[in-house]
């Protein structure tokens, strides 16, 4: 399949009249074909004139089109085969393996989102009978049911092409509640998404829905983003990258005439807290795995393990000494794009600047496109003085905090700000410390785990990928899992309505 | 019961060291005592700490404990009998039935959120279990819950003394999800406050729970609400009242380190449609309801009629008429406060100062105390080309709109900012011109009722009192019924917890 660079406006492909961009090749800065054309401020009002065209018309359609629908995207995203496989790689600079398994994520949550909407549950239908002869006044018949909130503008991600990008979570989760989608592509995999945008056209064609239910946008600045985000017609934001781009939304978004809701996940460290006892029993082995953690996919995950939070013990040291001997013995990896990995330097020898920060451990080589790990440590007492410390650096590095007892252990969890994750690693000696610990660490994180780590984030319905912010931008929501599709609905209530004129789901005696 | 005038912090009366005020009594302008001081920045402070101490147990205490809680709050509010009506008939001019009304409403309205947490499906409980065999990797053990997002700070409505005050629905149902409350009391019902507060007061205590868990807070202006909406102990806010009120809390939250929710309710002028078929066949008895449903407790409801819209014919005529009629004949009523009354009569004479805009009838009398009722008339063209005729004039006034046809209608409702309530009066030959605009009235209110007022909320799980911006801060919530304790909860995933260490709710195999 030929990738035209086309924006996909209407079902149609649309030459974007702004500034044209080309992907890069990551790995080697090679320009690749073709060039995509910017979308214009007009070219982005016919988009979104078209989503709220289509969305009185999307958002009625019965649940079981919708979920087939969605079964529809899933297969045709299956159907591009290797060349998606092939211009991903080249646009991301990721294993071949880990975009194969990304492709099944993709696919796995479009179908699990279809089963949610068959199953109908988020419609969350009410029925309040009328009592006539209630005092001191009758009782109304009242029903009520969650309806789309209108058209959704998505930011596709650069850490995940597919998963997270044209056809990922926010993108599935949206067009399963009843929204229209206007994707505005990630710069860094125009092509990967051009690809997926079209899958998605084709199935919305197929389905015989109106053409405003998805669109596809380039830029390769901020204006288009900017203009969706301030649109009238744009009813909710999905976004996920930095939490300066997140902010900046969020702001546009509460400044509109109508605010509307902004899902930014923006940021988080999530930091790692390891007891004694383990650290004593198997100070090594978690050594090793997090050292793997730390690296998977060059560290560019948003629950990549950037903090370690320990009491200084003969424990700890094994654990340093394992993780730094998988370290130094490990090659720079390509990163997504070569800004993200100036990002990552620049992070990097803020830490190698500080005084309070040593460098423990760095991987091998390093180019201005691909970058090693690096692990670093400092002192509760520095960790406490320096907020900026906790400055995520997207990538592989990690930062371990050295407590000399648990009263600085609980100083330091408490200066925490919000996160995605937080992972203890314990042995049953550990509970009764941890256990104390819980009531705060809820309070900090949308997901807590035992003995493992934030990477790998299932997509189940008891998934939490969110948390309090500045993690994201409202921690009470998630980007992953069947609850995600709660974000993009709100309740109505309908009192004493006929038969005839209530909503379908509605009408039963 | 004597009422002292003190803050309640920490389960204690604490004289508030900023300026002191009384209560007015709305009938006759004079001074009730005793004087309540109001609470200086320290005292805000000494209630969000105690606040944020009680919290992390507040929120594990057992959801039996919780409903009893509930419940032993409504049994003292009703304790204190006479002692509570006769202050708040005094505090706010409302009629006693009503009042008895209101304090009725309050109790069922604890009782229903006791009943929901007894049942506690708020908690979202959900399972995901662990699966060692899956391929390509092991699928670890998830659970969810919902828990409290921290302390809420409650803004008393002036409107509504009881039921949307101390121990109205922000608080009954903020406590239901596990969250302390600070409520600030209204400055124009400081002893019905005062009263309420205490019944609270005696509740936390006799059920043991930390002090910390209510307070209740006095001021004569914004300062202490704004130090309670910037305090970082305080995690999501309840408020009720003016627009200019809730955009500055809004606004406080957003520019917070940590931003908060704020669940404001604001404006609303609830659109009355009127169709063609009801008005001939009805136009009269609709015109009736709709007076008493506009003068019903002097217009002071969020969801009181304050716009009608109709098309130009004969049965327009009658229901003006008959409106008319009864405006004429009503006695002037007490409004809730001087300044209340102010800004009605502002709002009044900016209708009568408007070129466009007619006067067709108003009720007798007027003070600067007690306000009649006035109803106005204006074409489609000029209500499109002057948004300010949106304005809500909070009292029992109300505006006709006039259409030439059905585009007319249709445009002025496309005009239309986000409401609480829409009502359409319809009969059978109505049906289908009004089923082709419920798709748009969805989209701009929390509740849309047929043959009725938005007057009455009822108190239920099929109930939203809610709405788009700027009706509220945030039209994915309710404050009225069951569902609004969803505002103050977040999720959270536990992933692969040992059986000790799970929150007592998930601990199942």
């Amino acid at each position: 399949m030929k990738i035209s660079g086309d924006l996909l406006i209407g079902g149609a492909g649309i030459r974007g009249a702004a500034e044209a961009f080309s992907a890069v090749n990551p790995a080697n800065g090679m320009l690749m074909e073709p060039s995509f054309g910017g979308a214009t401020k007009e070219q982005v009002e016919k988009a979104t004139a078209l989503a709220w065209e289509a969305f009185p018309i999307y958002k009625e359609i019965s649940l079981k089109d919708r979920a087939y629908f969605l079964e529809a995207i899933a297969e045709r995203i299956l159907e591009l085969g290797d060349t998606l496989i092939l211009r991903a790689l080249d646009e991301t600079g990721l294993a071949r393996g880990r975009l194969e398994g990304e492709r099944d994520r993709t696919v796995g949550q479009l179908q699990l989102f279809a089963n949610e909407v068959r199953e109908g549950n988020f419609q969350e239908l009410r029925f309040d009978p009328a009592d006539a002869d209630r005092k001191p006044a009758a009782k109304p018949d009242l029903r009520l049911r969650n309806i789309a909130l209108g058209p959704v503008a998505v930011f596709g991600a650069s850490n995940f092409p597919l998963a997270f990008s044209v056809a990922g979570g926010d993108t599935a989760s949206a067009l399963a509640a009843g929204c229209p989608v206007i994707v505005k592509a990630h710069s860094a995999h125009p092509g990967t998404s051009a690809l997926v945008g079209s899958a998605i056209v084709d199935a919305v064609k197929a389905c015989g829905f109106p053409p405003g239910t998805f669109a596809l946008l380039y830029d390769s600045g901020y204006e288009v983003g900017q203009a969706l985000v301030a649109d009238h017609q744009i009813r909710a934001v999905g976004f996920t990258g930095s939490r300066r781009g997140g902010t900046a939304l969020m702001k546009i978004a509460s400044e509109r005439k109508q605010p509307i809701p902004v899902y930014a996940e923006m940021s988080s460290i999530n930091p790692v807290i390891l007891y004694p006892n383990a650290l004593r029993h198997r100070g090594a082995e978690i050594g090793h795995s997090f050292a793997s953690s730390l690296m998977l996919g060059a560290g560019q995950f948003c629950t990549n393990p950037g903090l370690v939070i320990a009491i200084d013990d003969t424990g700890l040291d094994a654990f340093i000494a394992t993780a730094t001997s998988a370290l130094v013995k490990s090659h720079a990896q390509t990163m997504l794009s070569a800004s993200i990995c100036e990002a990552y330097y620049k992070g990097v020898a803020k830490l190698t600047a500080s005084s309070s920060v040593s460098q423990v451990a760095a991987g091998m080589g390093g180019t201005p496109r691909q970058a090693p790990a690096f692990l670093f440590e400092t002192t509760a007492a520095a960790f406490l003085a320096e907020p900026s410390l906790q400055d995520e650096v997207f990538g592989a590095s990690g930062l371990v905090v050295r407590c000399q007892d648990e009263a600085e252990l609980k100083n330091v969890i408490g200066s925490l700000e919000g996160q995605l994750t937080i992972a203890l690693h314990l042995d049953e000696g550990d509970v009764q410390a941890a256990s104390k610990m819980i009531p705060t660490l809820e309070l900090l994180a949308g997901r807590l785990l035992v003995n493992g780590f934030g990477t790998g984030v299932e997509v189940s319905p008891a998934m939490v990928h969110g948390g309090p912010y500045p993690a994201t931008s409202d921690g009470r929501s998630t980007s992953v899992g069947t609850l995600a599709i709660y974000r993009f609905l709100r309740p109505v209530s309908y009192q004493d309505f006929p038969m005839e004129l209530l909503p379908e789901p509605l009408r039963q005696l």
